[in-house]
């Protein structure tokens, strides 16, 4: 089945607005199994919404609209899907009682403007708005059932859960599994390569990717035929990907980098101190973005300046004079100094250049040192000559300081 | 000048992923005077690319296009482009050089998959990509000059702004000129319920509002016609905008809160230490993603744990015991510690509940103490309850000490 997304509104296509609408309805098409084949925006204006509605519902069983169902003189979707359909705008009269008991509950008046919003296209079906005043409705314009739906979010995906789902969902047949693993650590290229020929050797199991920075995520799906063989055969090329993938895939679906490295280190009652200079607070911020963290977070000491390097962390002068604040000498120094204020089990710190200034020839931007201190081993440090803009450095270097603890605390 | 938007992407059509390019596109050539006229999403298919670019290019005077150029299987964006304007794809050496260059830096050889990145449509004109390795291109398909960029943001913007402006920019009349204002501090319907009736008072000139969570951005702006006076109108109104808004205006354009944070402690030559708790290093991450932050930056105490904070900052167990880590007491003993360790000018602590957990009738999810001590004047705490998901207390708290910062050194 094909579904096509329409989205209507002049601040879309003046970019005053992202639309967030055509995304989760999308995503939600696509759970149900349906073939989302484009989407569309356009603004405000009766020829360029009939235009769309013709050209779309001429090439899929599905249209799901949203915007331009509200009571000011720039909402126009009503009027233009019944030119579209060849029928007259007809008040709905049960709408309309809604929307003036609406009204009368919040203490107002009902306008004309307002009840204009109950103005339905003739034989459509009205979906209601649990949520907000203005209805939405459904038709067939030509072979394709079209849904139209208001543009506030919270309102939308209420109608669309209510009465759009269930009706996709009783005609879809084939649905699509999908597992989507995260990975850090590989670029997109490398990734790919050592995939090739998975796909050919798995008629019928589709891989993709996404790049979000710095992580490609891969996403291995198949449609599936009611029986549990697709689930099945996509569960065994996933686990292919981890094999050959190794170490860089971390989680799935919406795992993020950070809660992955508190499950390492909380299944292994681990404490974790860190000591931050050019990262600047983006580990700790990644780490405590994760509910709980404050059970292995202990301390972040972010020791912008040589004087709190000394003073909180006991860097001593000599290395700072002698070798700098970015160097292995000071990034060994920090994580020791982090780790034996609070005890800590470990403790990861980062020095460094992230530009655009501050490089030299001898430590150009990009330039970072990462150390590990631990309660039993000895100190270790690494080197990494980073590229990029002063936020993928940042980043990546969060990253790999992440990857360092992962890999102590897995050890 | 009409231009349309299309993104290419299957992560986009399926959902995954919101299409934020659309709208920052829509947003910079609507600010350039163009009429955008609609925007289309199509997956990694040639055949709904080619009939996409038909159908767009017949009918617009600009196209830009984003994503599909990396180097997977999936991305067959130059293909299309090169069968719908009839041409044959072409490996373009400078283009394969830089690409083979950016690997080299990164210690990686160039893969057949890397270097296909290189193949751009037989006569268009390359867009170099400074800051990733897929080069866009440029070339009239039909009457309509249309570019083609990469889908990730960061590398799409800076293409943009370096090649496609300028080259829009030049051929425009009637340009738009704005003046987009930043805010912090009130909701929207406050901002716009203040500047009400200033429209109507001003012909020509038009305000519209833009959301960016805890961010609302003003936007004053008005069609010039090549002479000054468009420019002074839209100033005039900013002024007045400015004087109803009063302190939450911080600045204009792309500026961000930390940067004008960290002017205002540079005018005045203070220092600053913060102690982080329930926001975890977000503040500290805010103000150092601003080059030179170090300059005024001396310290961030993340001290997510109650042994951090006494070891560290020398919050007294009595205080700890008697008030939780959670009161004003806690965060007054925060801010001082912090400050007399590095001998900042200033130093502003956070500690609160974030949530999900953690909450009890007295101290619910969303209760916030921020606290400000200074060398010469006493310590001083503010309470706040605030509401929202984990994400958005964290942000609000961080926010909320940043104008403390702000209001500190303005004083």
């Amino acid at each position: 089945m094909t579904a096509a997304v329409l989205s209507i509104g002049t601040e879309l296509t003046r970019g005053e607005l992202v639309n967030t609408n055509a995304a989760w309805i999308s995503d939600q098409l696509t759970a149900l199994g349906c073939e989302v084949t484009e989407h569309v925006t356009v603004p405000d204006d009766p020829e360029a919404i009939r235009g769309a509605l013709d050209v779309l519902s001429g090439r899929n069983a599905y249209l799901v609209s949203t915007g331009g169902l509200g009571p000011t003189s720039d909402d126009v979707t009503a009027v233009s899907v019944a030119s579209a359909a060849g029928v007259e705008l007809e008040r709905h009269l049960a709408s309309l009682e809604a929307i003036r008991e609406r009204y009368a509950a919040a203490g107002r008046e009902l306008t004309d403007a307002n009840a204009r919003q109950a103005d339905i296209p003739r034989g459509a079906d009205v979906l209601p708005n649990p949520v907000g005043t203005a209805p939405g409705f459904a038709l067939d314009l030509g072979r394709c059932r079209s849904f139209f739906l208001p543009g506030v979010p919270s309102e939308m995906k209420r109608m669309f859960s209510d009465r759009v789902r269930p009706l996709v969902a009783s005609t879809i047949e084939r649905k699509v599994h999908q597992i989507r693993l995260r990975t850090f650590g590989l670029p997109e290229s490398v990734v790919a390569a050592k995939l090739e020929g998975l796909e050919a050797e798995h008629p019928g199991v589709c891989l993709g990717y996404r790049a979000t920075f710095p992580e490609i995520e891969v996403k291995v799906w198949a449609r599936t035929d009611g029986t549990a063989s697709a689930e099945e055969r996509v569960a065994e090329v996933a686990r292919e990907v981890r094999r050959r993938l190794g170490e860089i895939v971390y989680g799935e679906g919406d795992d993020t980098y950070a809660a992955y490295v508190g499950r390492e280190l909380r299944a292994r009652r681990m404490t974790l101190a860190l000591a931050e200079s050019c990262t600047g607070g983006l580990i700790s911020s990644m780490i405590t973005d994760v509910p709980g963290s404050s059970d292995y977070l202990l301390l972040d000491a972010v020791t912008y300046s040589n004087a709190s390097k000394s003073k909180l962390l006991g860097v001593s002068g000599e290395v700072l004079r002698g070798y700098g604040a970015v160097s292995s000498e000071c990034a060994g120094a920090m994580a020791d100094g982090a780790r034996r204020l609070v005890d800590a089990d470990l403790a990861v710190s980062v020095t460094g250049i992230a530009g655009p200034g501050g490089g030299t020839e001898d430590k150009p931007v990009g330039t970072v040192w990462i150390a590990l201190a631990s309660r039993e081993a000895p100190t270790v440090t690494e080197h990494y000559a980073l590229f990029g803009d002063r936020h993928q450095i940042r980043t990546r270097a969060a990253y790999l300081a992440l990857r360092t603890v992962a890999r102590a605390a897995s050890r």
